[in-house]
């Protein structure tokens, strides 16, 4: 079964010509709700018996937010946490700033391009627990912005036991992020995430120790961090670097560099590390850099 | 407490000379669920606090496979996806190829040879999470050949939420797979993964970027990969070949040989890689390879 | 927003001037008991949304050990293992051994004192997954010892489906252990954790194959153990030790020395290894020793 | 808002021209389940808010029965009585015997054509709860026939707890029942209700005391029982009698006489009752008879 | 004890002193609504076990339209029917119009002042079935009278299952009336009920059969209508008019009049009888008719 | 089908020879539980089915209090009102005062001896809505006695929906009590019940308006109120009394005489009533005074 059948590259992923920026921004959004509204309506003719799923996720909404709302509360919510309380929570949230909807958009993008398992915005939307962990702790990280700390935290909580994704509410993640496959990721108080940025799962940006402050990492637009790679202290990563699978780091990477291994060390070595033009984070490129990993092979 | 004392080498694992292989598939199963009931008896007659969730889960059941798509059922189940809709499904598809509980029974037998923390099969087919992701995947990759992507979709992401364990329903799996602790645990679209294998945690088989198309590692027969091991690409590691514990592997690796670190080498050295005769897959033997690991040295 | 303000250093973490050690431990406890509902009855005054949940989780009850068990039998209760059963079970433990709740307290106060992220007591009952999943493990381990083990081992099970935190309830745990964020810890049969150990994410203190008996990691006293740490086989973390992120460790490492990188090679050489003075497993340093680490460049 | 447009006259209540009267009961299920599709599938798309629980009930499942097994399964369950165990149990018993989905038939139809307030007959399979605690009732005597009487008195005791119906599991009741609105109906063990009677809510037909054996009404062909009727003891209720609301009847009424008030009287005197023609268990005709009844008067 | 300490009629039931009808009629619920909170801030305060519901339920909410909205959204929910989604419907549904939580306060105030055992208004919002029926039916009738019908008979039919009290959504209900425990009231689809009426357990405004149109009771403004009592047929229940408990009335009772038994007569006689002078809707005056009731002597 | 067979007169009811009052009382609760274990072991042996539900509902349980606080906190829970917080009160309240459990034992075997469809201890205990929303009530009204009336209300507000079961908190019921069937069934504030009554569905023991003060019936011991009766006001039905099904009663009835009819009249005639010698709420009689009702003929 040809894998790439599952998504055409014919699919539009955008609407076409839009008028102005803040249109277009605006009209992207119900692009995309008008999309994945279809997407549903779609499979739920072709599987009865999923239509229920489909129906009370995505079909009786009227927007983005009330679908993101209804599905975030019912995944989160627990017997001391009521899903009524989390949705009502959510969709006052949603409406109190328009740019969490924005940025859920701009995610669902990500998903829909970079990874190429991802056949739908609405499968991305239903079933991506990295879209779904990033949307609540966007919720969240807005209630901490709001001194409203105990409720941010109580949902960092339920993320890590839902989805086993901890980020903490401080943290500031930029727009167009994309966090696949999720397990295992965490993200601490400090830390900054940029635009762009796609990060594998078990992927850590970590703090240093027990002194309080700034002591996170902070992750430039369009970078790439592999699975299972570790980031640790208030370093820098350059904008449109990449960070191998498994690699540990401790020490800024410059931008457009590649950093490898445990310890990490640059591809084309310290002085002279290779650059490359790409922004690895949207071209989700993981492995072409093992030519220039000089000692990597088997 | 000597911990050997939970699995006592005297118990048989097998019934005794079956007449031919068919009858002996087919007494397999049933010997292997009359040996799940007597073990879930034994243990609700010993503590009345567990007898509930034995009867309800195992012994008031008449099969395997009614067993397995209640249990199964029940742990996946949301408040919009049923537990009466998965049961209906699961039970479905068992009966729409006796495959697929012939491979639980082959799965359920390596956990109970192969983990010595395994005191029962009926433990295993409660408790482990590894056990009961990997039949939830064979039920969805059924699904996702019968052109039911949608559904198989949505079962791959309540296997990701609940067990924390995230196989792409396009993945095929052989028979005799023991995915140990599991959790983290990431399998791609276009992965194989051959028969008789074992996989630890954190174990990621993953793409090598936003193409589409054969992707995903090829992993042998009998290849034994440990804990938090990365392999990225559509690589082949060979046969019995073993991987060890936190290794990042880009490239192929040849059967029988042990493939160590980050970056990954070959214990022996690429030119002449020690080969081992056992099948690691089976012997779980995880660290023996340190004294041919020549710079592992603390 | 200055993250150092969520943790006034002038907070007091301890009662001042027990009249004796027994008094002391006991009038600890309280002490604690009483900052929590102090700080659940400050957050539900400022977050009606949130009262409900620190009513029925703390407020409304009359000791931790209450709330604990509360808080465990609804967060581990399945369809299966109901509420009631897990409360009335845990409810039970607790009261047959008063040490599982001093433990509880140490624990509480290894949170807060040494994780910059922890705001209160409260915060660290409620929402940490390490901390509860600890606690579940406690129990788990006393049942165990009674010889309830089908039971213990449904425990184990449920951690680590909710949890994601795979702890054999035969595993042995000191007192003041931090498991930090804790998605993916595994720590096996055999395997011995001392007092003040801080653990972080996607540790594994793992067997060796599928032989019985002694198989797993012994954890020195005050021991820090980094993010993604493999540490396999009967080995001894000696006390003091700090095992960095992502290392692979299969042989024993000496008290108060460091091992790092994937093979693990200790800071300082195998023949003179530097050592530090202070505890890591309460100091919390995971990056100081970036420098000692000779070919840590990037 | 007339009424009556609710119902309009010109929906066929049957399919046209049967061949044979085989053929003509099944295709007769068929074409009920049918137009249950087809109602559901017009609301569905009419009311999105409504259309997760119309495909979830009705327009997922492949026939009458599996979508009445589901519905009841939901219905009845408990945090002791799992939905899958009696979604389960239901199936099993209605492919057992398939007269009792023809039963399920009967009622509907009865519910359409008696009731005005019934305007499809998926509204009676979804929301009646005197037609769903019938149905129950038909599985639950189906077990007790069976001898499984302590499953069949837990479903009594289920029903009577969700819909305040309470039926002897070792009632026999005919076809073509109508319990309308259903509330406090009380029917005992030894009681017989015939074809085409139509029931309202309050009724009971009960025992004279403590005495065993047969000691509880024997209810005609198209009876009519108003609401809050009590009839009590080894009684006749003859053919096309009607028994008017909040009477109590303690002796025989002959067939085709009307009996009202407490104590109960005929319509007409004992000696010369009125008879009238029709069914009235069909013609639901509550009231006409008080003309007959010569002391009522206000 | 005496039973009358509970509601010292020192307990104001109105604010004082409003300005004009409107400002008074909005201030009203203003007041009520602070009542409320206050009372269920006492005893949250008073009664530690029950201050999680009490916060989740009333003083988590910012309006009596939202408390209400999400206790009924909680209690009429199924597995079918999620809670969110009836949340949503019912806040959307108060929001189009305000007329719905006037009635609710004016049913409150209803509660408060007839029933000597409704010792506070949020004892009646969270605790009595009779006035949470009757603000979901006030719910339903406005979906059915925005023609989202099938939306409004699920509402009913839920209401039906939770409450025992089954109120066809057409049915028109004033404002101030009472539903005094509840329990297996049934009113039909063409029935009219005034303002200001009481009505207790048990009591039918049914049908007469099974023709369509307009053939419910119509019930003045301040009737009383004892439990138990039935009343069929297009009938007029005249102002101030009294139904004794138990009777069966099937023709016109004249206002100010007193109907009791089975069948129902004329207190006084049909042709001079009684009339009192107070509105027994507001004074439930049960009993003092017994003098008048000729024949009635034990 | 016999349906005598059920209750084979030779199963003993008490244990034989106690040597002791006290004794006796406290051995006859064991000798019950005993029975109860015993029955529920023989009914899950025989009915997989339901073996799990009789495990988690009785056989897990050490005493016959912590089986039904088990049982009442998962009934009677609800997503505001966690089944934890309730089997902790209810625990807790049985503990406080032996009686109640004496009581329920009482209640047990009065179900046993008169009602002839009550096959067992153990069947009443799991099954009847009566037995258990009497029991809910005594722990109502323990916590009303000890001032705790907000929660006891909410406990009579959850028995009402979940039973249609209306016992105000402050009643006081004596032991031996029979609620047979019991829906509908409503008892006001200041009503009074003797022991050994016997008390049929839909019976109101109502109050006569909005006054405050003892306003409900007093119903003597060993009295019988069959279905439907309406008993208003602070009048006394006599010990021995017989209340027929559907009587409204407003005025006392003597001891040992029966009251029928709507208005109720005394068999025999006001002056000379017929005297009976049994106690009628034991031998529950519906009917035999049905020849001493000169008027009742049909």
């Amino acid at each position: 079964m040809p894998a790439g059948e599952l998504r055409p590259s014919a699919v539009p992923l955008h609407p076409s010509s839009p008028a102005s920026p803040t249109a277009a921004a605006s009209g992207d959004e119900a692009w995309v709700w008008a999309q994945i509204k279809a997407e549903a309506r779609r499979d739920a003719e072709a599987e009865p018996a999923l239509a229920s799923y489909l129906y009370s996720t995505i079909l009786s909404h009227s927007s983005l937010e009330r679908s993101l709302a209804f599905h975030l509360g019912n995944k989160l919510c627990s017997s001391t946490l009521l899903s009524t309380l989390l949705y009502d929570l959510f969709l006052n949230t949603f409406s109190s700033d328009p740019s969490l909807c924005a940025a859920a958009v701009a995610d669902l993008r990500a998903a829909r391009v970079r990874d190429p398992a991802c056949v739908s915005f609405s499968h991305c939307l239903l079933n991506y627990k990295g879209f779904l962990a990033c949307q609540a702790h966007r919720l969240a990280h807005k209630l901490w912005m709001q001194s409203r700390r105990p409720l941010a935290l109580a949902l960092q909580s339920r993320v890590s036991d839902v989805f086993a994704v901890d980020i903490h509410p401080a943290a500031r993640i930029g727009k167009g992020v994309l966090f696949d496959h999720a397990t295992g990721v965490v993200v601490g108080e400090t830390a900054v995430i940029g635009n762009n940025v796609s990060i594998l799962h078990h992927v850590t940006l970590g703090g240093t120790g027990k002194a309080c402050g700034d002591r996170h990492p902070k992750i430039g637009d369009g970078v790439l961090i592999g699975a299972g790679a570790t980031i640790l202290g208030n370093v820098n990563i350059g904008e449109g670097a990449k960070v191998g699978a498994g690699s540990v780091v401790l020490i800024d990477v410059p931008p457009r560099t590649t950093a490898v291994g445990n310890p990490a060390r640059l591809v084309g070595g310290k002085e002279t590390p290779s650059k490359h033009e790409e922004c690895p984070g949207e071209s989700m490129d993981h492995t072409s850099f093992i030519s220039g990993w000089s000692d990597y092979i088997i």
